[in-house]
């Protein structure tokens, strides 16, 4: 069995934690802390550190920390393979013998569970002889494993920010407008379905539908004048984003 | 059965028409649209018409034409309840002794087929007298069905537009940085679910994650060099967006 640490208690790192507890063919030995918030709920069930120098051997030291933190921590001592989970950080930023990377495009929230095995694993590693190791790993985790280099990975994340940052974000500007009208976000729930089931069917621009593309300019007006600040901006350059790919002029 | 026109062959009225075809509540009299396109495909099932003055005596017509159409058209002398389709314009644009609304926030698109059960249908009528017969109606093709008045139409309408047309334009978007980068969009196929599963479960603030609710400056400084254009202008207003809303500062 593989032996596994895993750094960090954040949203990356709890959800790794779990799945490496129930995961039958993982053998997670410790987890690693700055501070020991976060780590109190494993500390009945494995081995907990503080110190990176009091880290355990193990086969593969996966750092789920914030990216400013990865150049600051020497890991050097250490004859594991050491990744990062992180879609925009070089490996070269580590500082450890043997490094690469293992990405998961998704967001995690620490309120809902989520099943590894539909999560995409992005692996990268600086020596092809450690490739193996990641490689058997992530595919214990996952059913979707890719090999993808620093450069698409950044891409990768980039359009996931697109996708599910900035997708959310204009969802929860339509649950700010049902609030403030009082009504039921819920009502809305059918389109938000419909909107993300299409975009697993077609490529986006075939589903687009809306005032923009059709140029209904007095619609579009209408819209301006119901909203203001930064939703109106949001409002105004996402129509003009349709436009262009559209070929609709204003 | 209440006997119906369906006016339009455009995406809603496609969806419309086939849903009362296939209705075994519904009795689909006769179709109407200004040219004969469109109407080829249902000339063999059902009377179809070109002329406003031949239009059969219903109980019920319904209009899917674009917004623009719906003051020229003259209904004065249908004896039937006219409602259109449309979330933004007003009944009393219609020219008809008896007018309302039947306002479906979904997002139609010829090429996928789609269930009415599921739609929320949001009526008015200019006259309560007529309200029982729409919402007879409505009932027939949905399980959701409100009473929506003028004001909140058109503040549903732009929050659909929100999460549906914008919702749609940013998964476009990470769907083109893909493949300009030569990386399949079927890797972020979970992550999108994840972004809409969460949105039927939380509101969406709860659920936002990435470099901009981090106030990850350097992420973010690292995408704005890997884009431009009206994508960096989107790329900056949401990220706007979501500082905003959760208090982090640029």
């Amino acid at each position: 069995m593989i032996k596994v640490c895993v750094l960090g208690v954040g949203k990356v790192g709890i959800h790794l934690i779990h799945e490496c507890i129930n995961n039958p063919f993982v053998d997670l030995i410790q987890i690693y802390n700055r501070s020991v918030k976060g780590m109190e709920l494993f500390k009945e069930m494995l081995p907990c550190t503080q110190s990176i120098l009091e880290l355990k051997k193990a086969d593969l030291y996966i750092i789920a920390l914030p990216d400013s933190i990865l150049p600051t921590l020497d890991l050097n001592h250490l004859n594991g393979l050491v990744v990062h989970t992180s879609g925009t950080v070089p490996y070269a930023s580590l500082k450890a013998k043997k490094r690469g990377v293992l990405y998961p495009p998704q967001s995690f929230t620490k309120e809902k569970k989520i099943s590894f095995k539909q999560i995409p694993l992005c692996l990268e590693t600086e020596f092809s002889t450690d490739y193996d190791l990641l490689d058997e790993f992530a595919r214990k985790l996952s059913r979707v494993v890719y090999k993808v280099d620093q450069a698409k990975r950044q891409k990768l994340h980039l359009a996931a920010v697109f996708a599910n940052n900035f997708g959310n974000r204009v969802m929860g500007i339509a649950y700010e407008i049902c609030q403030e009208n009082d009504l039921d976000f819920s009502i809305l729930q059918p389109i938000i379905q419909e909107t993300f089931l299409k975009a697993q069917i077609f490529p986006p621009h075939v589903s687009q539908t809306g005032p923009a593309l059709r140029g209904d300019e007095k619609t579009i007006q209408k819209h301006f004048s119901q909203l203001k600040g930064t939703d109106l901006e949001v409002y105004k350059i996402l129509t003009k984003s349709i436009q262009e790919k559209h070929g609709t002029e204003l």
